[in-house]
């Protein structure tokens, strides 16, 4: 290994995550006069820049835009703190942070960092399916992102699982593509009343709740799927793709190692009127916290109210 | 007075005031199926609909925005409530709120009306400057919008009278018009550094700490003002015009009268997580709340929380 990875580049505000959280957070801190740096891929994410809305084929409920893909959404969000000298993006992974002194060492897999204060705004990854054949078929008929993958299932029959309004919307950008698209929910589907209606009305989707999904079969690739309904049993449905849409985990492994609290779901707790954690200098804003009503939009002002926090932490305890 | 006034019309969510807070909630509230009104003069507002940011030059820190003017903002964020029809906005003043039986009513200057949950988004109004010529000159010199008024002070001497970022932000709107411009602080002059900087070399502008303004004299319209400066005693300054940024006060009388508990500012005590008040099915947002950071897109965010829970209010409760 060369020198300079042991020499520490210096921030005041480091931010864990390149999501709209993120993004929004490093642009206030600028405005703040914050010297601050983004890490794009922390914690094993596998996201592009502009995080998870990324992901998502039209965002209507950020205040601003009536209707916009959440691509070009994060674009903006990107390109305005990139509007501030102060703000640096890295597409770094962290591997591991330290705090010495009142001060945190952030090491990423190609170089290392000091900086005076953290935000985590890490997000979530999607939560897997534990059952035959999911792993074996990932990439091959199982999938998590629809936007994505979705176009791969023109005019065939596939299956959504999970009853959550992402599930929902899940499906029905599927059905652009797919012929017929089944929601199946082990419990109730409750999205959002307007995407239940739209659902409803969508002659493609087949809403099937109190299903449990117990096996994915193929050969090369899915083929069909095993399930289990209550009072009806087991039966088996030809589907060609399976879009698992059943939560997420949070990603606080690496705000856990500095001692930052959370709770039973692994979510860091955080003062919901600072973004403040138990640990000082460090804050968390967005997907990966105990906030239960998350949006883009709540995330990405608790990554603005996150950095006013960091720059009032900065000025007054340092 | 006619007999339909007496009929009440019914909603799932009233909310008092139309700015950017209250708009947003809004249309988060169709998104969710609720009936919503939004009553865009409530407690004596003297501001359009769009709210404060209307009056706001530029804004740079809305994410998403890299740079808008606050007018322009503020009718998107309209425009993308007015996009449900369930959302009805009405610029008319409440005049009275009662609770009977688990359902509000309201009165305004034109109508009544019943709603299972209110949200209070009222913003604060101007602190008034309590001094002799304050009141005489108001509108003749005094003025308390620097983008309303700023344009009548071409080529003249005028005070910006205030030390937060606000203050500062007026003067160097006020920049572009005036040709010198006083900001007289009682204590000390404490804006955004990005707001300093700028203050600083803008070579039009100076800066005063420790300065109390004492009198506005003027005959038709203001002509000078005498302060009084810590160890330097009092002296007269030649201006035409004073702005007045001396801060705000929240306007939650209506609150009050419904049992809502404030602070010692008058400020709505809410639930950061999730903007409900003491008082259930009220939930207050945005400026007129006890959260210390207050921009457009901490109100916009919360009023999107407070919609979320008052739909689940009305679902759970109901």
């Amino acid at each position: 290994m060369k020198k300079e990875i042991a020499k520490s580049s210096a921030y005041d505000f480091l931010v864990m995550g390149a999501g709209g959280t993120g993004l929004a957070a490093a642009m206030y801190a600028a405005r703040l006069g914050l010297k601050t740096l983004v890490l794009g891929k922390s914690n094993g994410s596998e996201l592009p820049v502009g995080g998870v809305i990324t992901t998502t084929d039209s965002v209507e409920n950020y205040p601003g835009f009536a209707k916009i893909s959440g691509f070009e959404l994060a674009k903006k969000i990107e390109e305005h703190a990139r509007e501030y000298p102060l703000v640096t993006i890295k597409e770094e992974e962290a591997v591991k942070v330290e705090k010495k002194a009142g001060i945190f060492f952030v090491k990423t897999s190609k170089s290392k960092y000091k900086t005076k204060t953290i935000l985590f705004a890490t997000g979530t990854k999607w939560r897997k399916l534990d059952i035959p054949g999911s792993k074996e078929f990932e990439n091959k008929g199982v999938h998590y992102c629809a936007l994505c993958d979705g176009p791969l299932f023109r005019n065939k029959t596939i299956a959504v699982v999970g009853g959550s309004d992402s599930a929902v919307k899940d499906a029905l950008l599927l059905s652009k593509y797919a012929k017929k698209i089944y929601i199946l929910a082990r419990g109730r589907i409750h999205p959002e009343p307007i995407n239940l209606e739209r659902a409803k009305h969508d002659k493609k989707i087949e809403m099937m709740e109190d299903v449990n999904i117990k096996e994915i079969r193929g050969k090369e690739s899915v083929t069909s799927i095993i399930i289990d309904r209550t009072r009806k049993g087991k039966n088996e449905i030809n589907v060609e793709g399976v879009f698992v849409a059943i939560g997420h985990i949070p990603m606080s492994e690496l705000a856990k190692s500095l001692g930052v609290k959370t709770d039973e779901k692994g979510e860091i707790i955080i003062n919901h009127e600072t973004s403040e954690t138990n640990v000082r200098g460090v804050l968390a804003a967005g997907d990966v916290t105990n906030k239960e009503f998350k949006q883009l939009i709540t995330g990405v002002a608790d990554g603005c109210t996150a950095a006013y926090y960091a720059h009032e932490f900065i000025m007054k305890d340092n």
